[in-house]
């Protein structure tokens, strides 16, 4: 942005600002509250307020509770902060909503108690953050209560005297900003969400106090001293990144968030980064509506929206990427706010779907709106689909791409994690895929080894396993070479590097494909991988074919495990179970392993049956000579009982040149337990023939035990998509056009 | 019954039989199925008929198919013949109630080519089975097709010309009936689920073709030749029991179950086993209404069906007494056919609410009323309660003790095993108890090594780990003491005795409890054991307190099982994993289990907390010096992965004299994965104190984190529950009247 527009711009925001010296303004507005009391209610609506008003009533019942700060997260005073900022949060809204005085008395009370110990305060008494807070241990929560609470200022701010407001904003309110952002340059200026946090309690409570110092300063950040220093915070992401150039929170929108809104440390975290920058910018789209936010690149903060719902599985559950507790899912309250804020700019009846599955709405206009449209029907069922999702602030950085295919019986869904590192949080898998069947996780991502605010296992924070294990490429679908993560699991070098997408194909739905390159993963190596969802009619639901192979110097150890966490029913090769099982290494998560059973695969086959949910699945895998199959299990080395003792299959190539695995991924038919009936409990897949594979060319073939037999042509190498293609293979003719074929053999 | 009565009844069914000239009269009625034309079907019944629809047009597309039998069980004969049986009765129903002649056809056409091949059949080539069958491997399965077939036959018997009816029993029915009675008696004439099969193809098949003496056959059985043997069936039960002296229906009546409808093989067995008892009662209440069999012996099938109800969880699983597959329930197709048999006669509008659940009703005058009940809203929610469940042809062997404590969070159900050894498919568990939160299990019974129908798992058989692990005493929540099973395993000594009920008391919903005693299962030894069911407002959800105590010779080892299955959170005292884990023994199911950790009970209290599904619970248990706490896993020596790799949890004392075990299982929070807020994830049990335990006394006091304490008095021992008791415990007296009391501490 030029100097010259920058001060036209602070011309126009000013007298903007004259203008409009009236509240609510912030996240509520005027003439939102006057429609929602003009307006009957979605049924929706009705509950959130009803459940609002219970909360409040209960907090009130609790009188004010303002404690020196002291504990760490679990403790009371933590604890007491936070069911503050959320109470005055929701008795604000209820005192606009429904005009009750008694609701912005407790607000009141509880602020001024604020301001009255917020000058004594030195820092929180705990040492145990890079960027320690005041009512809290670290500064993150501190911009919390500050976000929640400007909403709860803004609600009451009209309720309040002149003195009253002077008293809050000059012992509390602009204090705790300047404490949040000049006194704390580590934590405010840095492009991570702590400092979107940051930024948005700042720019927040500025919008309400008409600041327009403060607000600048959260749009724009701290003037930018600080140098990368090699510094990390609490969970080893780096303070200062390499060639950062801005900061505040125009700068965040355009480095948290690849262009297709993929937030690099996974849905996960996502889920929780989103909520600053969508209050925030639903704030200055009512305040400052020239700036445009919700435009601001290419849309950017409305696509971070799709982009987060589309890494779910048919259940609403984020797809564990990197760093993330299994089970979380697009019910939280962070995504109830952002899909609520992304509806006021869109009208989207999908997203009136999503509220439906949400079951709630926000306390305000947005929430209002979308009561009122599910009320009167105006919805159409979130589609999800096949997305390739770009990481990096310029999409440069490889990408998550998703597949699925639905047929009536199941959509099988396909994350295939080719990305950027993920910063602190991001785990050592390049090539890594899932597989869902539905909401069945038919090869499972491990995920985070924590128990979220589980004070019995180590207060709740990540444990020692999430390093040793959670983060090791061996927990993953995904390559492992001589017993050794990928980048040797270092931070800093894996770091420096993403995957890339060569190529890829989501047009039919019947035939998609994606393929991919790492070739910084293992020095000297490249892998590259290729995946073809594909359902033809004759199978029961869409298969999963997987051509992983390597190029480069040297024979090495190869192990590529497929994290089942089923019950095995049947292998095709003899196997001998070990007793006691055997610890399968020392390092890169080996030495959590067990191996259970081994078996020498004397077969050009391998076949892996299994259940799981009560549905069966296959796997079939071209074999060679040589090859090893591992029974394996979670477990090993767990003095706390800290990992879920999973079950899993290494396919292993003990000594190989440039080996090629190619796998198929089969769900085949489910079993019902009350009339004990199986329904296809074995594989159709008779056979699987390699015909020719190269880096860029892929030729095989498969039959099924029907008697079908089809080709497959893939070209994976960087031509245009419409070339068309010819190859010789044993005297045989191959010709197809464009990136994929399937030809049936008669 | 005396020769006369017989007599006179034997004259007085002649007579009704001439009068009773009229079909279809088994299941379905003449009355029934004009009324069904006549009225309004409620929307269950329709959606019941339309299935059938669909199913049988099916039927009928792929043709009549009658093939030669050749294969077992999962084959593909064999699964044609139970096929053709199920289209027949549809066919055979939907021709009734919609009158369409196509379907009358095509019953007729399959019976006629049954009749063509009948005559050239001899034994099924299968030699697996003590009985072998025609069309089937076992004539228990040719008993079932004859059931159905003979419905079917009813249905079309209008339908048909004298001479085809003539075809069908001269070279069908008669030989079939006369096959599976005078020819196979070690069938027929055994007390047994499959003679009752058996007696019921025959009766049914009798009353279709009014044969009289075939009816007589399955009413009264075979002359009694045979004498106990020893000798065993397919699952090891024996042949001839000792001491039987009559056979056919109403002698299975009179053996096979408890006074209190309670079947010896447990709830998984009679859900199968009820079919024949039910259906051919119904057709005996049509056709002979003066044998009033819903009456016979205290209306003990309607009472069968209802004990039958109650063995479930808030779900509607069976609890897996016995050698049970997991997951079988209430909605199997033989519990919809004996709730609607059951709602034909009580009308009780429990039972409308229990077919709302399995959401579909039987073809018939009973499932039409159940649909119409249900449109009508003439439904009272099902209640499960505290039942005595007696076990024993006279009741007097044990019983099956069932209490259960509900509040607004949850029900907890305690199934207590004191019963009869339970037949070939009994397990070695005398007083064992599972416990449920809802439908979840928080204490598992392991159920039955076995995947019914799945052909890898050894043919969908019982696995060799059903004997070698699932029946033996340490698979269950009991006492094992030095490391060998109750009875050592030995079938026929377990059959020789039973546990016994002490006393019990289910008044108070809130304070119930039960206590029992076992003094066969170990030589020298008797196992008491008390187990109370209490929810004082102060607890989150009702507790389980646990006594168990030894009596007898000797000094032993002694283990005491938790199996919960779950993710270990904390335990009190310091333990240490064995890397690898070792396996604990070498027979009686040690050899299947490894220690993956011990530890010292270096504490007055050993504390175990776990989460399952996500909710957490706690075991506090009382202990003393050279106690140990073993965390084990399941998995051991299982060279096929036939086991679940489930954990559990050993108290043991390696060398006591008559121990005293005093346990709490405490659920006490749950964890919500969406807003990672754990609610009560820790024990509010904060002391457990004993003060007097003998073979008739116990009292003891428990201590809550939150300051209560309460002292529990108890009385196990044989006199009257309303006497007044003393007892003077370290200087202080302690009065109670009746079995149990629970006094406030100030």
């Amino acid at each position: 942005m030029s100097r010259l527009v920058f001060i036209l711009m602070v011309f126009s925001c000013m007298a903007e600002a004259l203008l409009a010296q009236q509240h609510p303004s912030l996240i509520l507005t005027r003439e939102g509250v006057a429609a929602m009391r003009a307006e009957q209610a979605g049924p929706l609506f009705e509950r959130a307020v009803a459940e609002a008003v219970q909360q409040v009533e209960a907090a009130m019942q609790q009188g004010i509770q303002v404690p020196l700060p002291k504990d760490m997260a679990g403790g009371y005073t933590h604890e007491q902060h936070k069911r503050n900022y959320r109470s005055m949060l929701l008795a604000g809204s209820l005192y606009q909503i429904q005009g009750k005085k008694e609701y912005a008395d407790f607000v009141k009370a509880m602020l001024l108690e604020y301001a009255r110990i917020f000058p004594s305060l030195t820092l929180h008494p705990a040492e145990k953050s890079y960027a320690r807070g005041k009512l809290f241990w670290q500064c993150l929560n501190d911009a919390n209560w500050l976000v929640y609470t400007a909403q709860a200022y803004d609600a009451v701010y009209e309720y309040l005297s002149a003195a009253e407001r002077r008293q809050l904003e000059t012992q509390l309110f602009r204090p705790y900003a300047d404490f949040l952002s000049v006194e704390n340059p580590r934590f405010f200026n840095r492009i991570h969400n702590h400092s979107t946090w940051g930024n948005a309690a700042v720019g927040m409570i500025a919008i309400v106090m008409r600041d327009e110092e403060l607000l600048q300063r959260a749009l724009y950040g701290l003037p930018l001293r600080q140098r990368a220093s090699g510094e990390t915070d609490n969970d080893g992401g780096y303070i200062y990144e390499k060639g950062q150039s801005r900061a505040g929170f125009l700068a965040q929108i355009d480095y948290a968030f690849s262009p297709d809104g993929y937030y690099t440390e996974g849905p996960y975290y996502q889920r929780y980064a989103m909520t600053p920058f969508m209050l925030f910018a639903q704030a200055l789209d009512h305040y400052r509506p020239e700036l445009n936010i919700f435009a601001y690149r290419d849309s950017l903060l409305i696509r971070a929206v799709y982009a987060l719902l589309q890494q779910t599985d048919e259940a609403g559950v984020f797809f564990p990427i990197n760093d993330a507790q299994k089970g979380m899912s697009f019910m939280a309250s962070s995504v109830i706010t952002a899909v609520n804020i992304a509806y006021g700019q869109t009208q989207d009846p999908q997203l009136v779907d999503i509220a439906r599955q949400q079951g709630t709405v926000s306390l305000d206009q947005n929430g209002f709106a979308l009561a009122s449209a599910l009320q009167q029907g105006q919805l159409r069922p979130f589609r999800r689909s096949s997305v390739m999702l770009r990481d990096g602030a310029d999409g440069s950085q490889g990408a998550l791409a998703i597949m699925r295919a639905s047929n009536t019986r199941t959509t099988i869904s396909v994350p295939f994690k080719c990305t950027a590192q993920g910063l602190g949080h991001g785990h050592y898998d390049k090539l890594a895929y899932c597989l869902y069947d539905g909401a069945t996780e038919v090869l499972q991502d491990y995920g985070a080894a924590r128990w979220v605010n589980i004070d019995q296992k180590a207060g709740g924070r990540y444990l020692p396993e999430n390093n040793s294990w959670a983060k090791q490429s061996l927990a993953h679908n995904t390559l492992v070479v001589d017993g050794r993560s990928h980048f040797g699991g270092q931070y800093e070098l894996a770091s420096q590097h993403h995957s890339e997408i060569r190529s890829y194909d989501f047009g039919q739905e019947r035939l998609q494909f994606v393929s991919a390159r790492e070739v910084h993963a293992y020095e000297g190596l490249e892998l590259y991988r290729s995946l073809v969802l594909w359902q033809p009619p004759q199978l029961y639901k869409p298969i999963l074919i997987d051509l992983l192979q390597v190029v480069g110097e040297g024979t090495h150890q190869f192990d590529l495990p497929f994290h089942h966490a089923g019950q095995l029913l049947d292998m095709n090769v003899a196997y001998q179970t070990a007793e006691p099982p055997e610890v399968m290494g020392e390092a890169h998560g080996y030495q959590h392993v067990y191996a259970e059973a081994r078996a020498a695969v004397d077969s050009p086959l391998l076949r892996f049956n299994w259940i799981k949910d009560q549905q069966f699945y296959t796997l079939t895998a071209l074999a060679e000579a040589g090859d090893q199959a591992i029974l394996a299990r979670i477990g090993a080395h767990d003095p706390h009982f800290n990992l879920r003792r999973d079950a899993f299959l290494i396919h292993r190539k003990p000594a190989a040149k440039n080996p090629v695995f190619l796998t198929i991924l089969e769900p085949h038919g489910s079993y019902d337990p009350v009339s004990e009936i199986p329904t296809g409990p074995f594989s159709q897949v008779a056979g699987l023939e390699r015909l020719h594979i190269d880096r860029d060319y892929a030729v095989f073939s498969i039959r099924t035990s029907g008697g079908s037999q089809w080709t497959f042509m893939l070209y994976t190498g960087p031509e245009a998509s419409t070339v068309r293609h010819q190859l010789s293979i044993n005297g045989n003719q191959y010709e197809w056009e464009g990136r994929i074929a399937v030809q049936s053999v008669p």
